[in-house]
């Protein structure tokens, strides 16, 4: 298993999310990343893909709005990170100015901070996903430790921590037919949004039912269909309930004759993540990933969430080491 | 003038609302109603019309959460004003069960905080305007002191401080041909979607342009045409600019031949408002309410926005003696 890594990534550093009626710290910062480098080893530095595969995934507005976003909050007079405050539940098309209605149009929650290295660390993040890709198109399966996470950002918008859709992007601009696994405990409704109009690329996600769960407008049972599939799970859930789901995903996600398997992992279904609700246990992700592998196919893992610190470095190590 | 006002407005006391990314003081407070009670003497206590005429302009589910959102706040283990923060940037119809995400679903940003007695204050509010309505009907012009403002709540969204949308509850409750003018600061967005299919009842908004101003998404110059009008105008607007698109929205209200005209004021044109940026000052506020008074309708003001608490009563007295 090759590893790719970029510090750049460092440079998101959020000071507070805004969620249940009050600021709390960040849940999703550089220091998470710390957990899981040791434990992996030696990691390669990603090269610089451009901005072309990016905008293979990502609307180039909401790209210019990502890079621009942090110096236009600082010159509307604001200081810290940038967040947004009213949104646009309708979607219609409109001209506007003012950061605040640019923040709201390009996301959905309040929980998504952009800080001054924000487009940077999220554009390192997506580049070391592509060195992966590489990496696993020359032949060896490979992990991209990517934060920010990427599922749950869209064609436009930002949200759920994230930015830009690092799993989403490798699909696109693999050249192969790709197939996307999502067994982070939030459902990857940014890489739904994106490959929902790509009959090419399935996308089975298997999470934590949103009736109860973030991102509660996403990933309902009945959102399956043509190239997606969505297993909702409830909260509890341990390894005896969530294996079945995982082999259903697997064989669903084999009939669309796969080239090529992008698996957004996040170690947040760990009984003792702070934010989520699974209950699986550090050699669990032993055993999920052995159930991946079986599929036989070229296989890049792009890092998604995961909040328990003290155990994140094991639970990835562990996941890895299946393969 | 009849002037009606019921105390159980007071019970929405919110502590604070998140925007510009951080949280502030609640700029509407019951503080607002003592400055404008005093200037316009003695109140009479609104009547209770029931829930009927609020389901005119409203969805019954939202209505229903609207009672309910706060105990299932608590119910959720949280303490204080229920706030959103995750919203449905599709507006697709799903089940929803968590308060967080029923929060999101029924409102469009973070400034409108649901508290122990905000549905008290919102219900009683639509009451008073009814009551104003009803004393119009009998043949005197009133004025309905209603607080938390309504002209933001949509048929089902809550927003910029409205719950219940009390202009439309009373135009589509009237039994007459109705006609709203709008004169707040801010567009009257829940105002235009409650009557957006309603083609009886014409709609004219005079507003700071949404491309830099709340509520950033309704009210655009384009949003014109069948029964709805919307002037948006620059920051720094001052009577001599504001004169002619009153003109032009009194001209165009007319043509639709109403039997009643209801306005939605906000004293927040005004010069000292401490959230807003036109230029009006307390004697422009009567010479609005004579061209409005020139239509010869029958006439209910219902109160929307006005911030700045220590000319806010001779703002709302100055335009009451117009008439």
């Amino acid at each position: 298993m090759r590893c790719f890594w970029d510090e750049q990534q460092r440079l998101h550093a959020p000071a507070t999310e805004f969620f249940n009626g009050a600021l709390h710290p960040a849940a999703e910062h550089p220091g998470r990343v710390d957990s899981i480098l040791s434990p992996i080893g030696p990691t390669e530095t990603p090269q610089d893909h451009g901005l072309e595969p990016i905008l293979a995934a990502h609307d180039p507005a909401y790209v210019e709005f990502l890079r621009t976003a942090h110096a236009e909050w600082l010159a509307a007079g604001r200081a810290g990170d940038a967040l947004p405050y009213a949104f646009p539940v309708q979607r219609r098309k409109m001209a506007l100015d003012r950061i605040d209605a640019r923040l709201g149009r390009y996301s959905y929650d309040t929980c998504t901070p952009i800080g001054p290295g924000t487009w940077e660390a999220g554009y390192w993040a997506a580049q070391t996903g592509l060195s992966a890709l590489a990496a696993v198109q020359a032949g060896a399966n490979a992990f991209a430790l990517t934060r920010p996470p990427g599922h749950h950002a869209g064609p436009d918008y930002m949200g759920g921590y994230s930015y830009l859709n690092t799993a989403a992007v490798c699909a696109l601009s693999a050249g192969q037919r790709a197939a996307i696994l999502d067994v982070d405990y939030h459902h990857g409704n940014g890489t739904q949004d994106i490959l929902a109009e790509r009959q090419g690329i399935h996308f089975a996600s298997i999470h934590a039912d949103p009736r109860h769960d973030y991102p509660f407008f996403w990933g309902h049972a009945d959102e399956s269909g043509g190239n997606l599939l969505n297993l909702p799970l409830p909260r509890g859930t341990d390894w005896r309930s969530y294996e079945p789901a995982l082999v259903r995903s697997l064989e669903w996600l084999s009939e669309g004759s796969p080239e090529l398997l992008i698996v957004s992992f996040g170690a947040d279904t760990y009984a003792g993540d702070p934010i989520s609700h699974f209950a699986l246990e550090t050699g669990d992700y032993t055993r999920m990933a052995r159930h991946i592998a079986e599929l036989g196919l070229p296989t890049l893992i792009v890092m998604e969430g995961g909040y328990a610190i003290e155990a994140l470095g094991a639970n990835v190590a562990n996941f890895l080491s299946g393969f």
